[in-house]
């Protein structure tokens, strides 16, 4: 095979969707599955997710919260209990009618997202005050039906994710959840994916259905585009009234419940994909790679292939008892520049070449796929290399931390804004709070508002639609 | 509360089946769903699936197995590529027939298995030698309309567990696969649940529908009923003819793939429940349980309590330290009597009582779950902890192991089969091999062919039902 076919043949900057495509696909990450919309994840996009996972359930567990699981299937007269709610997810909703020849009764909704079900049980597991906050995470699936373009991670009518649903006592301490955990939301994607994030709130018109309002965490992509990264909902008394999620207080008077609800998909891979990724395909922040380090023997001579792989399993368990992920490409018939151009594509950050003059050296060539530098690395400093992918991890959220700020414009003449939103990018500009004008630049525009970052939210000024007095200044985007 | 409706009930011995979903239910494991059949687990509950999962995780990786995901939903068309698989499955599948308000054209299947899936990729995947051996795992749950009476964990709708899909260029080397899964599975089951099991093979009419054999392992439950634990198959060519998984070899012959396919399910975690609990509730495996050690604080002043919950810190910060799952039940209200009845419900094999006195004589006493034995143990000794908790496991290993064997009698005389198989219990019979005889047997005693134990499968005998030559000596009990 040629190195043409195999490699990544669209460019980001010129088609950027075709080149997000076929890295997806050609980094072995994930693959159609035989129904429309729907993927599977191949084994080294699932480590990603389970690297994602580890994570969150680490800090999840320091702060309380445990896993548990709920079944696939919601009966419709469920899923009708709160009204919005439903006619919100309704028209994406799968629906079982038939288990073996029989038809079903009530029919049966696939899961597109768990509060109903979820409710249901908390209102007969809760009875008094000493059985608050009730703190539950489900790592699960949801479903609901794409009718619009699909893009693996991105847009799909199924898709892992895990929705977190507690339940206390107090408004305050619901509160205080919600932006607990979007900061959880908020450190882990910025420290393991090194993809910056800007977090507040939605507007009234795009919060969660159901929700008395939204916290967001939003980013910019590589296009211009914004892409919503997770979301954690204050829901107040909104379910707990129709659900009866219910407690005896101290003085055993009965109140309902205020919960939360927040949850995070496999959309950061894809947001961790068009952030990081180049023309040679992905490029993994360290923290998350399934390899962190892969070996490239060189060699010619079979005397020098057992000297070269000696060494390279010497290098290998040496980092190994760092736990760094490590690697050794001993495939044989293939050249060494096919091996670079395979493991470039599949964005492992860190490359070790080694042949016989280097060993005569005492050093080896190291690659970092990141920026594509290479470098001398003497033996002795090997053991250095934990240091070196905590740099390159450093590194990747400085720059793309950088590349958002070029992509943030202050904006306050709307004909500007109209001109400027073509090309894409976060436009901080004053809005009144009505959604009259919300909407009018929805039409005009295309772009939504994404979030009211939390340190705008009251901020003098004049609506950029309206003129009239502003009472926050959100960050309006094209989005995904 | 009393004590009375909070505790178990119901007498293991007298009625089993009562006690059973009490113990599941009491001791918060799992909770019913509103759709018949099918449950939800709680934070307990999914807990001991996570312990499992990543054992078997570990296992799996140094087997170089990797995990993916597949999606939920299967073609109508493709699930029935394989006629036998497809005849076997077909009265249990839930269907999809709408999203939102449109009809899907072809049907869609809940996944009750994901061959069919997983070759079709497969089938993309692979295309030469070097693709190979491809062994993959999926964590995920099967949906299977039950008919029957369901059961938390032995008989649900949809369940919890893990699918294993491997692919390899010669007959051998699969079949080698399906030996080292089953033996990982049995290791595991016996090390971390403590529950002993039979492997073999089963016969031609109780193999999976689409395998050329099935290798299984079976457990007996108190009640004399056999439990299949977990099954790995071997599938031959039988799907890589139909769904096309082929390789070029190295002389660049196209050659059928061999395959396996094997899984275990929560129903793992009912075995747990039947084999080792008691009239109290729940008893835990030291290894999987959630809580390993409960202190319970014992006072009655101020002054005396401030003492003995800066003791019992103390205590649990020294276990954790040797990461033994510790928890304080501090609870205010609750008398020591109460809280003992509580944790030895949920199961918790170590109880750590401390009160002033015991503080004075520099002790703790400690009581043990499964054999309810109760000691003092000195301050110098809580170090031990992790030791006696080992013991704990080995012995319940030991005494479920005698229960086991208790329960299995060599059996010659039909006559005496069919009176004695109303009290349960597995029964080693000769048998011809013919499926007429075991047909028979079925019919007249309800008990099936569990399984041909590895070192049964060529015995000389008589068939205990025709008295012809035997062929083997299976494992006659009947099952759940």
């Amino acid at each position: 095979m040629g190195k043409e076919s195999v490699g990544i043949t669209a460019s980001k900057k010129n088609d950027f969707s075709e080149w997000y495509t076929q890295v997806v696909l050609k980094a072995e990450l994930a693959d159609y599955a035989p129904v429309k919309g729907l993927i599977v994840l191949r084994p080294d996009g699932y480590s990603i997710w389970e690297s994602l996972k580890d994570t969150f359930d680490k800090k999840f567990a320091q702060n309380g919260i445990r896993n548990g699981f709920l079944p696939v299937l919601i009966p419709e007269s469920l899923l009708g209990k709160e009204k919005k709610h439903f006619a919100g997810f309704n028209p994406e909703v799968f629906w079982v009618t038939h288990s073996g020849e029989n038809e079903v009764g009530d029919r049966l909704a696939l899961r597109p997202t768990s509060e109903t079900l979820a409710y249901t049980l908390y209102s007969k597991w809760i009875k008094s005050w000493r059985d608050l906050p009730l703190k539950m995470n489900f790592w699960n699936t949801a479903l609901r039906a794409e009718i619009k373009a699909t893009k693996p991670f991105l847009r799909t009518s199924e898709f892992l994710w895990q929705e977190g649903h507690t339940v206390h006592s107090t408004e305050k301490e619901a509160k205080k959840e919600v932006f607990k955990i979007l900061e959880i939301y908020k450190n882990t994607v910025e420290e393991e994916l090194a993809i910056p994030v800007v977090t507040g709130k939605k507007s009234e018109k795009e919060k969660f259905v159901g929700a008395v309002f939204t916290t967001t965490m939003e980013s910019i992509m590589p296009d211009g585009k914004a892409l919503q990264m997770g979301t954690s909902h204050f829901l107040g008394q909104n379910f707990s009234k129709p659900f009866e999620v219910k407690f005896a207080d101290k003085d055993n008077v009965e109140h309902f419940a205020w919960q939360t609800s927040w949850g995070v998909s496999w959309r950061l891979i894809g947001a961790m994909i068009m952030v990081h990724g180049d023309d040679k395909g992905l490029v993994l922040p360290p923290k998350v790679a399934p390899t962190q380090v892969v070996i490239v023997p060189i060699y010619n001579s079979d005397e020098d292939k057992k000297r070269v792989l000696e060494k390279s399993d010497e290098i290998k368990k040496q980092l190994e008892s760092k736990s760094i992920r490590t690697h050794i490409d001993d495939r044989n018939e293939l050249s060494p520049g096919y091996k670079f151009n395979d493991w470039e594509m599949k964005g492992v950050p860190l490359r070790i070449e080694i042949g016989p003059k280097d060993i005569s050296k005492q050093k080896v060539v190291l690659a970092k796929r990141y920026n594509k530098e290479k470098t001398d690395l003497g033996f002795d400093e090997i053991e250095k290399i934990d240091l070196i992918l905590n740099e390159i991890q450093t590194h990747m959220l400085e720059s793309a931390r950088e590349e958002a700020k070029q992509n943030t414009l202050n904006i306050s003449d709307y004909t500007e804004f109209k001109e400027k939103i073509g090309k894409g990018g976060f436009f901080n500009a004053n809005w009144c709070g009505k959604q009259e004008c919300e909407e009018k630049i929805k039409e005009e525009t295309g772009a939504d508002i994404r979030v009211i970052p939390f340190d705008k939210e009251n901020k003098e000024g004049k609506c950029i639609y309206c003129n009239e007095q502003s009472t926050s200044v959100p960050i309006f985007a094209r989005g995904y």
